[in-house]
């Protein structure tokens, strides 16, 4: 499958700017929370907002509002152009909070944080993050035509 | 935002059986694996293909590959139906393995895992889960609105 052939192929990473990795979290409605437990890391999709340099989800009580309530987490979202041609990915590292006080609730409220489904998720989380890193890549033609029939 | 006017909202999680999320992870080739650091859990998309229950992916010596060689992971993918109505998130947790046999490494190198960018990965690493579990949610007229016009 390789074309191991051919010259010595580039390495075709860009490192994406704070402003851009901004940028593009503005833009996106999903991203992936990754939590650690004893029992090692979890995933969860979350539907999210940027709110001045945070990004903030509900949540049901659970699993995922216990396992990011002030521990280190990483926040992750990725897209790709269309058509596509470059892909790219933002990674947040940082802390969650649970917001607990009563302004703070009421801002989240008033964000249009559009809910994906039905059902009760009364409480608000917030990633603060201390690393914002983002990376965009060239797609080979494989993944261009991976792509582009289909999500 | 919440028509928190009409009845009470259902929960429209459906739980996935293990047969269902193994098909929605074939069907796919983006994921997202999770790996736990001192600094926190960090995420990283991959390319990845299923492989007798469990799943494979290249990579570069790098944290990627550091984090996930015989540490706990978690491993996750989503994805929505065209035109979206539901959308799905498939979870595997488990432990990583970096293929050293040299049996191994040429059995990874037969499968089709098709390269997303040039540049050289030359590690295979796999992920085999103890625990595979899966939701499928009914979207919110909202959710539907956003997901079709674009990605």
């Amino acid at each position: 499958m390789n074309r191991s052939s051919s010259p010595a192929p580039e390495d075709t990473t860009v490192e994406l700017s704070e402003r851009q990795c901004w940028e593009l979290l503005r833009r996106s409605t999903i991203g992936r929370l990754a939590v650690g437990s004893a029992d090692g890391p979890d995933i969860f999709p979350v539907t999210y907002l940027v709110d001045h340099g945070t990004v903030v989800f509900r949540t049901a009580a659970g699993t995922k509002l216990a396992a990011s309530s002030h521990h280190r987490v990483a926040f992750e979202v990725d897209g790709w152009d269309d058509p596509p041609s470059t892909a790219w990915s933002v990674v947040l590292r940082g802390r969650a909070e649970r917001l607990l006080d009563r302004e703070e609730n009421l801002h989240a409220l008033a964000l249009p944080l559009a809910p994906w489904q039905e059902g009760r998720k009364p409480w608000f989380v917030r990633v603060v993050p201390d690393s914002t890193t983002g990376r965009r890549l060239t797609l080979t033609a494989q993944a261009r035509a991976a792509l582009h029939p289909v999500r």
